[in-house]
């Protein structure tokens, strides 16, 4: 099987979806994986650090684009407005790929371990945002607390997506959240 | 040794931390805290799973004190004044034990793992409360949402508090989060 194979990343991170819905997450192996996607289990490990990192293998892309989109914001924009666009984009993206995104969720969900991951995926993000938000000169404790809030209402909107029909979509229940977060944080 | 020993525990998460601080976390072993409390390792596993737990084996009195506390609130009192108001008083047990909170801090800094172990008790606290909230008639997304900002704005104080000279005391670094969180998402 020669070095190159295309679009083996892609490939491979079906095949390990596939395989952790079908036996589960822990009795998938990475050899399995690199079966069902026609691939060795040396490719995988060129792409992949372990069975884990497929599951967030997106992660860095989406806090490159909620940072670029905080970081391209008007402004004259408040940072919680920047965030929350930000995270309506986001909204967007998954709102097209939801059935994949289901089945990755379905995946966390069940496991502990990658639950824990992905609180730390969202603290990661929520630092990058308050990193941007310093370097378009908001202060703190406003930035970190701008990041946080946003997170927040990501999260909560996140998983009212998840279990519910997909409609209405993930940006509209984005900016529900950010609206009752407001009120809830107003004392009403 | 008998099996009884006079607060072995205490001891125990003393000497932990002291060896902690000292020599470094990863660097210490669960023989050596034993042996610096003058106990044996047979009695640091009658209290702690490992010597990581040693770290967290406050975090359920803390859960229990938030969720006491919000489960007491005046009927009146609005989600976010109730969790507001657990948060302080919780800033009052760490600002007398300002010493120790601390050095443990600097233990947890220092070390991946435990900032993520770290995480995910601020994610377990901010569910409790959460579910708290619930069972006092606060539907959802407002009662998750009233926890996740609680935890959001006690973070920033708890490391603003950490970060300077102890005054303001972190009960007021918590009201003042508070304050910034809501001018924050109101977009002010």
């Amino acid at each position: 099987m020669g070095r190159w194979e295309p679009n083996a990343r892609g490939r491979l991170a079906e095949a390990a979806l596939e395989l952790y819905v079908e036996r589960g997450y822990e009795q998938t192996t990475v050899a399995e994986i690199a079966k069902r996607a026609g691939l060795t289990e040396r490719t995988f490990f060129r792409h992949f650090a372990d069975k884990r990192e497929v599951l967030f293998s997106g992660s860095e892309a989406l806090r490159e684009h909620l940072v670029n989109a905080v970081a391209g914001a008007p402004d004259s924009a408040a940072p919680i407005a920047a965030v929350t666009a930000a995270f309506e984009e986001v909204g967007v993206l998954f709102q097209e790929d939801r059935e994949r995104v289901l089945r990755r969720q379905s995946v966390i969900s069940a496991n502990a371990e990658l639950r824990e991951r992905e609180l730390i995926k969202l603290a990661w993000w929520s630092a990058a945002l308050a990193d941007t938000l310093r370097r378009r000169g908001v202060a703190d404790p406003a930035a970190s607390l701008a990041a946080e809030a946003g997170v927040a209402a990501f999260k909560i909107a996140f998983e009212r997506w998840v279990g519910g029909p997909g409609e209405p979509g993930l940006s509209q229940l984005i900016r529900e959240s950010f609206g009752e977060l407001k009120t809830v944080v107003a004392g009403g």
